[in-house]
């Protein structure tokens, strides 16, 4: 089979790279670090999309578009933000090209210099801001509550597909408000979002908590978060939720009068997710034979493939075929028959297994005579012949049982490589030997997180809600701590 | 009221601008040239959007995305191509940003700079037909069927708010076929898509043909339009849809396989509308009390507004409206109920007819006494009480009679302002008096199109389809002419 791919055991990370190419979901372009997204990989995202801007708009968010280009000047308004982006930025200068003389090709023309530069957008918050201080006047202009979905830009040195790219797809959130209490609330409304959607929708299970002050977002007063766990024991940030405090509308000079007559900063959150989510999805679920996705993110939840053996034979099984399909599509699913002759159904198997169809149906001469079907589920890739009456209430209830076992088994597998370490030793073997996550004390000083990530790849993830306070001593300085964070090396 | 507009009749320029801005639709960034488009005109592009890609999907095209850099030497592939975008485009030069020494402000690496510039997407078919050279071998792999939704760049020296701005958001469809004939279908097939768009959705009657040499699209072998017309005479491009031949295959060497073992270059189409539209919209059927939204295209379809003079008289009314806003819901409707206290009736009342809400509901005590619910329709202004028995068919009615009523007063302006002229005192007198659309013969020579443009502003904007072979002689030249053309000046 031309489309096999790397086992994850043998090299995890080619695997992943292997699936996104051969599954046609990414690949890399002429652009150093950016991809192009094929039209599978992009259906995925527009299945994201779809969600989340369902979810958006039901807590009362609005989409709008800010410009791709932010004068340079606006960066350094707030120093941590400039102090944080500032060495990934793409800056545009020119707006003009010119003959190059020989006729072959073209030159920047340098009469065409900006008198400042563009950066091209690495994250709104600055243009943004720059336009709420026009929108707001008073009270009665708050809250706002704007989403935007986007390409940004941040020079990374060392791209992945759907990771980490150059340039990448997201969404993000910038929400004004007139007190501390309701942006802090926004920000913590917006992490549940993130969290249902990650739980109900990717199938992935989630930690949430705040970051420490080496993670959080240049810019933020703090930045909550979404941890995932990866196959490989890695651990990758799903979504952010910044609550921004007064931070920008100082910056930018935004105040409004309150009811009671006074001149305030506003406040600020900020929240987003990428196609990074869509890498995420890949290496969560899926296996050695290919994608394995959670139906209700599937681009295509059932595929029918007709087994035959004459002309005859496919008429008679593709007039059954298009019956089921109808059914299936009456139910709200999406399905596809696979009735083209290029191709074996051998072939059509490995093909909508390494593509992550949840269900596959096949059906043959024998089935026509015994009014069967016979059933596939990528998740477990078992096989059950089943009546062809009420195929569509099985398939149904096989999707949402598919969608639950992907959640279990991920929840499964998370709740396995969590740990506990009590001593810098257990720590390190942990980490090392097993990687996941580990709950440990920590002494709250930043020159220690850094140390420990030095010497073993580790991070703070985040200072996870579901801890209680406990009492101990941090595992690499021996300082005592007051709860433990959560550890991991991670994408 | 603070939000006058100015009259159409007084500055027709003015008044659209003051419209966009005081609708709330889009503003000026801090970047030239550049809009923010703020939540309620970004919802008419969602809705635009919506029926778009929905009518893409039914059309067989699947959703892509592709990087927004080009390299720069890409555009020097195709002669034409490169000729019409250099001028116009944005660099990348850098990647990097650092401290400028004095602490307060950030400046352009010097030692990070690009080894080759790269371009900011003025559209996309150089970095597109580059990755489909991988995705194309044989015949099996056509057509391909590719859209994508961006953002794009040109850099314009006169901006104005959607209808030309140096970023703006579009879609670009880009196709690859195995013969020119297919390649061709798809072209014409993708304008009709554009043509129903227009006509069934923004209600704004289209005239097709095709682009001449000096107005067609910079590497295209024809180009087809759809030309509407403003309120103030003057044309309008909605949407092009290229025949492309095998220009972009040459340029980057895309090869196929055909069925019969020989090596052919694949034939290409691209086609686009953009943000554009939004203008074209606004322009085409507000009034001097704002906005006229077709319904179907509406973010919000029906307000309903209480009229009160006390608190128990507002509770009953909101308990009866949102009964009704239930029953509208269920039809389909997206309605919004304004209970709101800070403003008065009146003010509501002038604020949704500046947004161009088409019906709304007014509901006071009487109406609770009687049973009945005021009307309002926002394209003629009339009034009419009904009975609230009955209102969701009378409402859902009522929208598709203002959905026709519109379109049908677009066509019967279209109609009213398209002349002939059969000398070019004749065609002057129209173009400079009346403006509208001129059907005029011309001699087929660009140096006699450049010249009637120099003269009059008035360019050819499309040979058109519903025209006759007609013998005649070029208003400007007096040479002989096979068919007339359609002529206008356009924004």
């Amino acid at each position: 089979m031309a489309k096999e791919l790397t086992k994850r055991s043998d090299n995890y990370s080619q695997w992943y790279n292997d699936l996104v190419v051969k599954a046609e979901l990414a690949e890399n372009s002429a652009v150093r670090g950016c991809m192009v997204i094929r039209p599978y990989g992009y259906a995925i995202w527009e299945k994201m999309q779809q969600e989340l801007d369902r979810m958006f708009k039901e807590t009362g968010h609005s989409n709008a578009y800010f410009p791709l280009f932010i004068p340079k000047s606006f960066l350094s308004r707030e120093a941590e933000h400039v102090e944080g982006f500032a060495k990934e930025c793409a800056v545009v200068t020119h707006y003009r090209l010119k003959n190059d003389g020989t006729g072959k090709g073209v030159v920047v023309d340098e009469t065409a210099k900006l008198d400042e530069e563009l950066i091209i957008r690495p994250t709104s918050e600055t243009i943004i801001w720059n336009t709420y201080k026009n929108w707001i006047q008073s009270y009665r202009d708050l809250p706002i509550l704007v989403n935007q979905w986007a390409n940004v830009v941040r020079w990374e040195m060392r791209t992945r597909l759907f990771l980490r790219t150059t340039e990448f797809l997201w969404q993000e959130g910038h929400t004004a408000h007139a007190t501390r209490d309701e942006a802090l609330e926004e920000t913590m409304k917006m992490l549940d979002v993130y969290t249902n959607f990650s739980e109900r929708f990717m199938a992935l299970p989630v930690y949430k908590g705040v970051k420490t002050e080496n993670e959080k977002f240049a810019g933020a007063v703090d930045t909550y978060t979404i941890e995932s766990l990866m196959q490989d024991g890695k651990a990758l940030q799903g979504g952010t939720s910044h609550f921004l405090g007064q931070n920008f509308a100082k910056a930018f000079d935004v105040q409004y009068l309150s009811r009671d007559g006074r001149l305030e900063y506003v406040w600020a959150t900020s929240w987003g997710v990428s196609t990074r989510l869509v890498g995420s999805l890949i290496m969560a679920h899926s296996d050695d034979h290919g994608l394995v996705l959670p139906p209700k993110l599937a681009p295509i939840q059932v595929v029918i493939i007709p087994i035959h053996k004459n002309e005859k034979q496919l008429t008679e099984i593709t007039e059954k075929a298009m019956k089921i399909k109808k059914l299936l599509e009456a139910k709200g699913l999406t399905v596809k028959y696979d009735g083209s002759d290029t191709q074996k159904p051998g072939w059509k198997f490995a093909e909508y297994e390494l593509k992550g169809v949840p269900v596959r149906l096949a059906i043959g001469p024998r089935d026509l005579e015994n009014s069967t079907v016979e059933t596939s589920r990528r998740d477990t890739l078992k096989k059950q012949v089943v009546p062809a009456d009420g195929i569509d209430r099985y398939v149904k209830d096989l999707l949402k049982d598919i969608q639950q076992n992907i959640y279990n088994r991920a929840l499964d597998f998370r709740n396995r490589n969590t740990f506990r370490a009590n001593s810098w030793d257990e720590f390190r073997g942990v980490i090392e030997r097993k990687g996941g996550f580990v709950y440990a004390h920590w002494d709250g000083d930043p020159e220690t997180e850094a140390r420990i990530k030095d010497e073993t790849k580790a991070t703070i993830r985040c200072i996870p809600f579901n801890m209680d306070q406990e009492e101990g001593t941090c595992i690499f300085s021996g300082k005592p701590s007051k709860r433990r964070v959560l550890f991991a090396v991670a994408y």
